[in-house]
């Protein structure tokens, strides 16, 4: 028998199932109401309320709804809801400037725009034809706990569930149309992969509107899993809401957790979570050095998955595999700073050029009014994924850089992740991004722009033989540059294109 | 992107990721030359072996190989490799009369017998096409491993994989088609829910032929987990392969569990595994006692599902829930005894007569070649279970009786399997089976067929006494019966027609 995969199937288990079961925390330090903790019949019932609300504005199937917020009880309702409907959510994110936010609005077509209180001053200028704000106005203007929706009229698998906007990284931000089928999958295999189950307790430490949250809120309902919703990430502030919940499972990139070990080298008493915390990271490259303090510092394990918005985005899945258990703890780090083996049903392939090409259930159907550059992206039946990696032995592959990152001296290619890593290892080292700048003579060379730990001292030559002692010779970086920080976009990315330009200004190309 | 979920995912991934890991430990006492213990690498040239060996027989894409064995390492290859070159696995129960055998083989309308060692005499009659002998025959005439199979020309999601013949409890088997979608969609839930991973040691004491394995066997491989094969079940040695191997996750009918107490009580020196094997147990419904017992006297974690060969089987699952953990042990033990919640993507519903229905990707897509069972068990698009149960308040199933083994005593209908789960609790009982028998003024009334615990004394008076403490005076038994066994099925189940029969001898009606 034959029955469509769709979003709905994990909030219908989660109701008839948990439906006394707490469901979601939201942030209680937010500027709307919070949502008064629920239970999953509660979830259920809200989640309704607002699809009825939406058949009350005439809102037809396929028709998009955005939402601009941070973490919040009511942004999980609505990717619940909205594609529960047969319509369409797209999740913004809510650090991208007001101009940007209007492309994507307007881009995507969206008949209404759902904003946290926050923005509603700065987003002011965003037009959709209907807005309103998340909270009070919500409560009473949109949701209808009188009236039970419509039905989804017939619901398909193959129907787009969600529009998410890349990160943006690399260029403006593409509308990727992930299926009810792609996100069903992928957030199955997700959860097999990361063993989760009815007794974790779920701390929001990734944006949700980041490919709605890795697609982790499906199947933590369908698994019937407390949610503990948290609105701005803060290293100390995650280790309380662990202590004070019971937190098992944490997802977010590299930025997160270093957070996390700065503000745990000041926590007083013992660190929350030890032998009980998974974390799941991917986004950026994990540092290596990162990896090992996060077992040894905090006791939590340490997951790494890759992937892309592209891909729902689940591509592969890293823990430390059994035979690998015994082995010294540094030894291990590294291993599990590999990006991983292919999630289950992922069949991976390395380019002639070095790319890495996906094949998948998880990967995208389009994107958005964009046939040219999704004819690009699924060219061969492979989906490009833009990042540069190799696969070893074990099936594990390596990212070694975007495709657009990579570094090229004297006809070498320098992975720039594999540069960083090594800086990374330096104590006196906070935050590191190296890049490739113009050079006469190799065409380019490796640049490393590093933010020294508070207070401690490093120099230039200091750096450079740390690399020279450990990588060949035409890796380490010819120069370093000490800043104060490195920007980063909400997702936790370095946009390398940004650091590189004012090197490259003036020239017709941005590689020698 | 779609891609087909095709049963080729979980040896695919096994071959990548887990290429050098331990995969299948064969039985070592058979009459066939047990394979060497295999890692996946190997498993899955085994698996492309097989295929090649199909190929060069002449067998057309959608041809059916049936495969009469106990459980093996060669029958996981065939289920891992037949369906995997586009062909139908059929495994056949080992334990069927020669003329059932046959009946299978004709109806599926097999192009390839293959048979144990140890069943090929007895088996001499059945007639298929072609006809070989698991082990060394297999090895050097059907397998090659000096080609390359044939790729699967068009995979489809939609395709069957498998058919297999239900267990004949009520009736004659039914050949329950199983497409690739279902089997996928079973093995992955399956494992989510039951929380599968690589650190697992799977011990397979349930037959391998019964819905292949449940299905576990697609997942297993998935996740790189090893499998560890038990030909023929019993108690002390499930015990000393638990020791030995360092199991951890066990499926299997009440009975086996039964017989592992029994040994437990026997064993000499710790138990093995204690708090640290899961068992999954269903086909049949557990009494509480046994589950009390299994978790204070074995330590190991107890979790029910409840299933058909119809639906992959997999369409409940229960597993003590966050809130209950602290419940007494007894209490614990009766929530255990429910048959569980739906599994993510299935929805049931009790019809008005009482029936359990379904509906989920797991659900066959008809019987082969029985068009009629077909329209019948899947009226209104619903799969009709034939079994009666009831849902509670926390979304959980229960299941009182088979419909056709319901009892009617007065008008009010009484749960075959309440009374054997109170008669079982008298710690005299070793094995019961309750029946409904003729009677003058009720039409049928309660009787039990008890095994006592050997050595014991118990009477007629104290069980009647026993269950009229305990339940609706109209539920307790008006007679019982001692006998030496209960006869079961090799998939552990009691046919209760037969046990009915010589009671209602001569009448037209089996029911009053
Ligand atoms: N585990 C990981 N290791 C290294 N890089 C990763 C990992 N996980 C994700 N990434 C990077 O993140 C990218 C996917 O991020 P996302 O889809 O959020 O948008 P983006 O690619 O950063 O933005 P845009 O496509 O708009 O430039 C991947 O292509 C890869 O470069
Ligand atoms: N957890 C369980 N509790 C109670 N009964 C169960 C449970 N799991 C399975 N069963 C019983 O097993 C049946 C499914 O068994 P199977 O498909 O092997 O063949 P069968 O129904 O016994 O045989 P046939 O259909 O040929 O009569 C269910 O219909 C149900 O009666
Ligand atoms: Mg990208
Ligand atoms: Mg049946």
């Amino acid at each position: 028998m034959r029955v469509p995969l769709t979003v709905t199937d994990f909030l219908d288990r989660a109701e008839t199932v948990f439906a006394d079961s707490p469901a979601i925390v939201d942030e209680p330090n937010q500027p709307a109401p919070p949502v008064p903790t629920t239970t999953y019949g509660e979830v259920a019932r809200r989640a309704r309320a607002w699809q009825a609300g939406l058949d009350a504005l005439g809102l037809a199937e396929g028709e998009r709804v955005a939402v601009v917020s941070h973490n919040a009880a009511r942004l999980l309702e609505l990717l619940y809801a909205v594609p529960a409907g047969g319509r369409v959510c797209v999740p913004v994110n809510f650090r991208l400037r007001p101009d940007e936010v209007d492309y994507i609005v307007r881009h995507s077509g969206a008949s209404v725009l759902l904003v946290d209180p926050e923005l509603d001053e700065s987003l002011r200028e965003v037009e959709a034809p209907k807005r309103f704000v998340l909270g009070e106005q919500t409560e009473t203007e949109v949701m209808r706990f009188d009236t039970e929706p419509r039905p989804w009229s017939a619901p398909d698998e193959d129907a787009t569930a969600t529009i998410n906007y890349t990160s943006g990284t690399t260029a403006r931000p593409k509308g990727v149309q992930l299926t009810h089928r792609s996100i069903w999958i992928n957030s199955v295999t997700f959860g097999l992969h990361t063993r989760t189950w009815e007794r974790d307790v779920y701390l929001h430490t990734l944006p949700m509107f980041h490919c709605n949250g890795w697609g982790m809120p499906y199947v933590l309902a369908g698994l019937g899993v407390k949610q503990v919703v948290l609105r701005k990430v803060d290293g100390a502030e995650i280790l309380r809401r662990v202590e004070g919940h019971g937190v098992t499972l944490m997802f977010g990139a590299p930025a997160v957790w270093n957070m996390v070990l700065d503000a745990a080298e000041k926590w007083e008493g013992e660190i929350p979570g030890r032998d009980r915390v998974r974390i799941v990271c991917a986004g950026a490259p994990p540092p290596t050095r990162t990896i090992a303090r996060m077992e040894a510092e905090l006791g939590w394990e340490f997951q790494q998955i890759y992937g892309l918005t592209e891909t729902s985005p689940l591509l592969t899945f890293n823990r430390t595999r059994p035979a690998d258990l015994g082995l010294p703890a540094e030894e291990r780090a590294r291993k599990l700073s590999r990006a991983g083996a292919p999630s289950l049903g992922t069949r991976l392939r390395i380019s002639e050029s070095g790319e890495v090409l996906a094949r998948s259930n998880t990967v995208l159907e389009g994107y958005w009014c964009h046939e040219e550059a999704s004819r690009e992206a699924l060219a061969d039946g492979w989906f490009h994924t833009g990042d540069g990696g190799h696969l070893d032995a074990e099936g594990h592959l390596t990212i070694s850089d975007r495709k657009k990152d990579v570094i090229i001296s004297g006809g070498e290619n320098v992975s720039s992740i594999e540069v960083e890593d090594c800086i990374f290892s330096h104590p006196a080292v906070a935050e590191v991004a190296v890049i490739g700048v113009p050079h006469d003579r190799w065409g380019e060379t490796v640049k490393a722009l590093v933010v020294p730990v508070n207070g401690v001292e490093v120099s230039e030559q200091e750096i450079i033989a740390h690399c020279k002692a450990r990588l060949a010779g035409y890796k380490a970086p010819t120069s370093v540059e000490f800043r104060d920080s490195i920007p980063r976009t909400a997702t936790g990315k370095v946009q390398k294109f940004k650091l590189r330009e004012p090197y490259w200004r003036g020239r017709s190309r941005q590689v020698n």
